[in-house]
């Protein structure tokens, strides 16, 4: 990381939701020498990745493995299952379901978006709904971002799925969690998924550069017939080649290092555990907003995140401002408002590989740095937060309150 | 680079042409946290490396990075300048060559294919001749290979600029350097390329994982009209953030770090020397083959790549039980054959970052893997590349002799 | 690091007074091919880093660089100094003083020690007082711990100097600053020290391995007619490869990959940046620690250490059963009571390569370890902490304050 | 590596007789954060490094691990098995054992030496003639160098002891194994050395840093009234916190955490087919200097080092001119001639992390330097070189023949 500035001391605080802080571990798996990618050795860690990752996905399926960042793996979705015109029903959680509805724009593809707030995540009854007077069965496929990394929004795919069997809809089910998989509970296989998309540098807890398609029977059935052109993302080029455990084109093979690492770390530590510890450092969080009096985003406590917590300032304030300021003077780094929310929300990322003390040094930094942008709040976010960490600590929480 | 099998002792040789050997230094440049792509740190890094990897390029047109490896660059060239239906020259260097015609063909373009015997570049004349017939311009782009990594034959791509003028036809031209750029003399600018292809994986020296289009204002043109589907490629996403040292979506961060040190380390050794180094080694590599008396594929002498040597074994002999055998017993890596080469050749990989000693060693595993294969050759090989390389030494060749 | 047991997430709090958590930079550095270290370019490297090690002793004398761990500097000051049976006045700073005196025993000097309550710095009268006695000059040394990391207390080494200059006697001056140097300011020329004996591991911020004995005209005069058995050790062995950038046996080749960067990382911040940070992190926790109500070991305000804090806990109360407890729920290393303060303090290290929400992250730990091991306390001393970083931040608080 | 020089490509020949190239899954497993050396994770550590580098020394004695280089562990074995004006018996093997004496005599030991001409290993006889002359038993200690590293030579350890046992003599026998400790076959208990001296950097494949003795029950009974001073390398200060896989005084975590991996991967490599290894790479290196008509120093076919072969120049040239030379154009590091044999022999080190392919690269360097500098010889060292690996390979040479 060359840097021509001034030395800072001590560790950045990376908190925003994603790319996250990649353990030791992981960047000393990759920084190995490159392997032939066509030779035995590759063969080995081939299979392994290939078959371990669906653990992660919690699926029987197939897993393609991008050597690409996530948005590939968002154009994948759409390109593999789809054809020129078809229509897609999309929901609009926020920042990033609207890149995605943009894209099926771009790749023409003919979007239906149902609108929102950008304050909770997708509303199942809108999609049945709206499927339901679909006679026609023009929809194809109905996208949902799981996490809304923009708002820290939740979407309830299980119940998604239910909506688009009750409306007896044969389109496909495409799910985004590259901010959700590994941090929040999520289960391809039993939620009837059709596609997952994921990408490297969030819960799996690597650089950006891997992303994923999890594709279930239906969508590959649905591939054979899409007829969007495509090469790089098309499906039917990885799977024959990935049953031996190579890849068509050349992998990114240091990232696939660092996946091998990740998974094991990922059940190591249980994914159960996973989850219940994003849950722990969500509620903290969420504790320390409301000790400071400000707002988090998420109007819907079912739909709350895990992975992050978007929080508004009050009117006349400028989140950037602020931002900027807790960057400057402690070194640590939250996510901005996007689009429509700029100025309007930080965004505290509290997903990967972390743990109560980073969090918490993190959360101070967020209260000094309230306190040096002049935005209103009261003190004791810290304390609060603190406070819910003893306790879990003392096992005095229950599980579900965590 | 996890393993289960039993040890083996030093350092592996990844003689195969590409990718390469990552130099340590560049490996310890990617080994770092992860910044946040949105910040001020990131985008001191994002300008140095989009400025500077224009001199890799020999170019002042933009160079787009995409965070995926290289078969993805080459559908970028095609969908950001092309649209359903067009029609395109492309010259059958090889299995590469083949590979990007095929996708062409699933990108719904219509490749008109000029048919080789791979063993030589591409023929100027011949695309001179085909444009010259296309009256109607009917066809939009002329692709072509420099470096066909399958058949290690080098094609004259300043005259295949000057025979495009010289037919007076508006095609663009598409040019796939990934297994010769920083390895191989490319000149962007001053040959008139409107799209080059590469990827990070090979003279580069970095891991698999970036890949590159650099672009003329002619490609920029063509683009504004091009209607294939895309958005992850799309120039136009990508050109607007890249002026401020930022990309549209998630970076492959960590191997931003690696090229920025790549470059440095490129400029630090000189582009012409590093060009003479390959040139020296591919040099030496043709004079073991020659003493072994075994036979080059490439016919033609001035399309010798200084990247890697493909080298014939007599009929009867399978290349690919040879190549297992030498890396059974001396843990080297070779290329395959590809196709329709499959088990007649075998391919010596002599760029990237190496230097004579570790040729010689490569050359000495070649020569004893023939013996324990019982392919037909005469001792002699490494004796004759030492010939030259101490010469070289020596300063007694001269420079064009290397 | 390997491990089997099950994986804690996030990155381990490291606040024991020593080592210190080294950056990724320097690990990196170290994370390269060791050189052959009678080579050209370790010669380069060996005059770099001989010379400019001396700016963060601040001298001009030569600074001997072992490749041992900071006990065997301890040692070597002795041994080069010294003859069997030769009187050291010795100050009981605390544990590691002791063990200053234990060795110096062991090889056979007569130390005399100046008998304390282990809860401030060494006095500079009682050291003076001492040597007005000594009319005879039996004492050839006077050895004094900087920084006593058992205790957290500083000893005034310039008013030292003076007593001894006052008393007029040629004792030589040894002084400790293994827990101080590149944290706390030291001037080994302007304070007339004569050897300085450091370690790697504390503010240089490299893993230990590596020690130091900065040596004045004086000690080098009197090395000559010291009779005390050694070879490793000797200067005499030393210094005159050294002046070439050799050594004599073996170094610790990529331990001084790191001291190199270290020394640029230093001077990056600014040694007198580096000591503010220092003093303002020792501040905080002090703050921390009174309102916690409790009590800091160190009983002299001017003594108080900037490297770490002593803390006693409350009678009856096991000072170690709650650093178990706080790394079992806190993944936080706390250092221990060392042998007559054994279960009576714990001691938090703020050294090295650290920042302020680390820091408040610590503090976190610590307050929330209380009670989780049930120690009575007061809540608030993150809070105080925090009111203290956010003051300096606005640049409210008086250098001197911090 | 930091350097300011124009950029050498590719990875440097580091062909001394030590350190030796450290291989990859050992510089990342160093390159890790510190631990707590007093904590719990440590302590699984400490215990596991002390108990498994046994096997390596083929012992069940403690074996005592010094955060110093290799020459501290000569100065360790001396100081605590003897005391001031001691008589012990050494043998001149070459540079190295003349090193040990004159340490000998700056402790305040009474060395006796048995001369030699440098060209083979210790004579057990001779020994064995000196202990039976000592019918007072004045001499303590018979220190031999297992592996002279100056020479490539070496000594019949098990015959030495037969010659002291036959003498009927109580010396202690200590032994420095430095350069041939898992790279040549030493078994501590079965040959009955009462102390073993190591280092990290040769074998072992670790950087430079970590030395060792292997102490006997013998050794450690003539420590208790042993009286040279000492503390740093005191036995009896290591021994009691060894035993709960702690150290008395901060060791080198880093190095230990390298350790731990260089057990791992010579188990897994077999330390068997670690020795034979080295000895196929000696013959190889000696067929080669045959071939060239130059002279291996070692004059005792049964004393030829696996580890490194010295080679004598013909007079009249310089071997340092010749290395430089080979230095410059080839980037390869050969060993010098030390003292008496300075000008007069170069060495090739063959031991650590190194294969076939390296070893033969190396050669060609070497033949190819001779050709540039002049030295008279014939060519066809490399081809040599390579029939006999091609003969290992193919099964065609007894094990004994390698």
């Amino acid at each position: 990381m060359p840097s021509n500035t001034a030395r800072v001391a001590g560790r950045h605080f990376l908190q925003i939701p994603g790319p996250t802080p990649v353990p030791d571990r992981i960047l000393r798996a990759m920084d190995m020498p490159v392997l032939d990618h066509r030779g035995p050795e590759f063969q080995k860690l081939g299979r392994r990745v290939l078959e371990n990752v669906k653990t992660i996905f919690k699926t029987r399926a197939p897993v393609v493995i991008y050597p690409a960042s996530g948005t590939g793996a968002w154009e994948a979705a759409l390109a593999n299952c789809l054809s020129p015109g078809d229509r897609v029903l999309m929901y609009e959680t926020g920042h990033f379901a609207t890149l995605w509805r943009n894209m099926a724009g771009k790749l023409g593809l003919d979007p239906v978006f149902i609108g929102s707030d950008w304050r909770q995540g997708a509303d199942p009854e809108a999609i049945g709904a709206a499927l339901a007077e679909d006679k026609a069965h023009a929809i194809k496929a109905v996208c949902v971002v799981h996490n809304e990394t923009s708002t820290g929004c939740v979407s309830p795919i299980a119940k998604v799925r239910k909506a688009i069997d009750q409306a007896n809809h044969p389109a496909l089910l495409l799910v985004d969690t590259i901010s959700s998989l590994a941090s929040i509970d999520y289960r391809h296989d039993e939620w009837g998924v059709d596609v997952t998309v994921a990408g490297s540098q969030k819960g799996l807890m690597l650089p950006p550069g891997l992303s994923f398609n999890a594709v279930s029977e239906k969508a590959l059935a649905a591939a054979r017939a899409a007829r969007l052109p495509k090469l790089f993302w098309s499906w039917e080029e990885m799977l024959p080649a990935n049953r031996n455990g190579y890849f068509p084109y050349t992998p990114a093979t240091n990232l696939l290092y660092g996946l091998d690492a990740a998974i094991d770390m990922l059940h190591e530590e249980g994914l159960e555990n996973v989850f219940a510890r994003h849950d722990r450092h969500a509620a903290a969080t969420r504790a320390a907003v409301e000790a400071w009096g400000l707002e988090v985003l998420c109007r819907v406590p079912e739909h709350y995140s895990s992975s992050l917590t978007a929080v508004l300032v009050p009117d006349g304030h400028d989140a950037d401002a602020f931002r900027a300021r807790a960057l400057e003077a402690f070194d640590i780094s939250l996510g901005t408002g996007l689009t429509r929310l700029a100025g309007k929300v930080f965004r505290i990322g509290h997903l990967g590989d972390t743990n109560d003390l980073t969090i918490l040094g993190a959360l101070a930094g967020v209260e000094m740095g309230l306190e040096l942008a002049g935005i209103p709040h009261r003190k004791g976010g810290v304390a609060a937060a603190m406070a819910h960490f003893a306790a879990a600590a003392k096992g005095a929480l229950p599980r579900a309150a965590e």
